[in-house]
């Protein structure tokens, strides 16, 4: 309850400020959205189909169209362009490192299918890092989709491949007739998106049949207690990592890097069967574990203890 | 370190306590097994092989023979044949109310595949619920296998169709002709069992073409810890479920109906991939939640909590 994406003059602060806090009192958790014109409430939010917090909008008519970017606000809302989430996401491992810096990508890279003469998209491609070793490998083209502008300000620097093309856009805006691409491949995007369903029907349509879709993501484990963080003993040690809420799907507020962050949160069920209603058969389903190499630090130890990633490989 | 399969006289006993507890105190869990000829170690068994215990073997030649049939009592070892195990057991909701009385039915009931006209062998078939269940569907014929002698005397006087056959045997002994099922189910068993791969196999080679395999089994999640139990906090109020040693696959003694139960922990990489690379193509992965009409509960809304069963499906 602590977004506001457009708010009042300061003269009307302090009203709005308790009209605000008497809503949360009353509706608690189910308080989603506030719409005001003037300082009447013109509706909530459906906290069913929405992943807003809190929404303002003020001194304007309320049209469909308003209600519509409002939306779109909050799922296109991205930390990664924030100057400091940005700065802290470029000190990480795998910011610095690459694909060796990810936990993950020893096993990644054995399920990703052969990219020799392949017209490749990749959703949500932060610095270019899969698209490069796409093109590493031979493939035909790669178009790499990311909603942050300075991720992508990165990749083009480090990419010098001219059949890689680079879009700024949200993974759920991508538009590409049907048959497009041979492969298709999300790296730990798929726990921010809202419509799973949506998005995997469309996936399927841009893909040749035959074509494969190899995505990575949290692991419904590790997204379903909400905390991400273990249970920690008196001593202060790692006891055991928590689980719950699992059937209860929806957003979920973590911290990542000291920032507030919202994902979502699904089952295994959801994740897996809405690929095969789509169409798609399951060639794997793999939870990584930290390659040898990488688990001579403690902390890399602990990644046995609960899985924290899935990997899916499906084909049209 | 609790079993002894045959022990020594009384006037033995003394010296034989010393040795196996200085066994234990060097080896530690490494220690499996302990063969006896007289007072001298003969060998231990191989942690990685074997589900005992501790075997002592006195007074006689220790023969193939002999250690063949020790591991297999063991893996044969059968607590629903124990009087007050059993007693516990037909306690149960499900034993006492059947198919209705499991909290997986309504789920598992959609995803069995049609019985009319076909063969089929449930593995672990327990009171035999399934087998009269597909019977009654219009099944051509059914063999239920199961370790426990009482279960199947149950099972017996509640099955009044002459088409089904009724074997007392481990499910990992089961032998048929290549090709012999159109249909092979299993209800909470793989949990059970040692050699999944090798089970897997078989269960492939037994089935016809077109033939599925539809089995339900605890999740991953709920075996990994060890104790299948909530994290309780001060208030003696379930917290959360605890989740640890996850990438660690092998044995967990549990306790289930206040007696001690040997499980076997696999991921759920393990579960599926097994599958998909012994040829099946997965239909449905599925965790089961209560049917809305046993919510009523507040026992059973704690299953909304945490995934205990899944349920997979898949055709050869």
């Amino acid at each position: 309850m602590n977004r506001i994406i457009k708010t009042v003059t300061d003269e009307y602060k302090s009203t709005l400020d308790t009209f605000v806090k008497r809503n949360i009192e009353i509706l608690g958790e189910n308080l989603v959205g506030i719409y005001l014109h003037g300082s009447a409430t013109l509706g909530c939010f459906n906290p069913n189909i929405s992943d807003l917090d809190l929404i303002i909008v003020i001194n304007s008519n309320i049209s469909d169209q308003i209600m519509k970017l409002a939306r779109r606000i909050k799922m296109q809302e991205n930390k990664y362009d924030h100057p400091l989430f940005f700065e802290k996401y470029s000190q990480m491992e795998r910011s610095k490192n690459g694909l060796a810096g990810a936990g993950e990508w020893e096993t990644l890279k054995r399920i990703l299918p052969k990219f020799q003469n392949k017209h490749v998209l990749d959703l949500g491609c932060g610095y270019g890092w899969h698209c490069i070793y796409a093109m590493e490998k031979g493939a035909s083209s790669v178009i790499g989709v990311d909603l942050s502008q300075k991720m992508l300000e990165v990749a083009k620097q480090k990419t010098k491949f001219k059949e890689v093309e680079y879009i700024c856009q949200s993974i759920e805006d991508v538009e590409f007739p049907i048959d497009s691409f041979d492969i298709i491949i999300s790296s730990l995007v798929f726990h921010y998106i809202s419509d799973y369903k949506a998005l995997i029907k469309k996936i399927y349509q841009m893909l040749k049949p035959g074509g494969e879709l190899v995505f990575t993501l949290e692991h419904p484990i590790y997204t379903a207690h909400g905390s991400q963080d273990w249970y920690y003993n008196e001593a202060g040690e790692k006891a055991h990592f928590p689980l719950d809420h699992y059937f209860y799907e929806g957003k979920r507020e973590t911290t990542f890097l000291g920032e507030k962050v919202l994902k979502q949160h699904r089952t295994l069920t959801t994740y897996l069967n809405t690929l095969i209603l789509a169409g798609f058969t399951i060639q794997q389903v793999v939870e990584p574990v930290p390659s040898d190499n990488m688990l001579h630090d403690p902390e890399m130890k602990n990644e046995l203890r609960r899985p924290m990633m899935l990997i899916v490989s499906a084909i049209k």
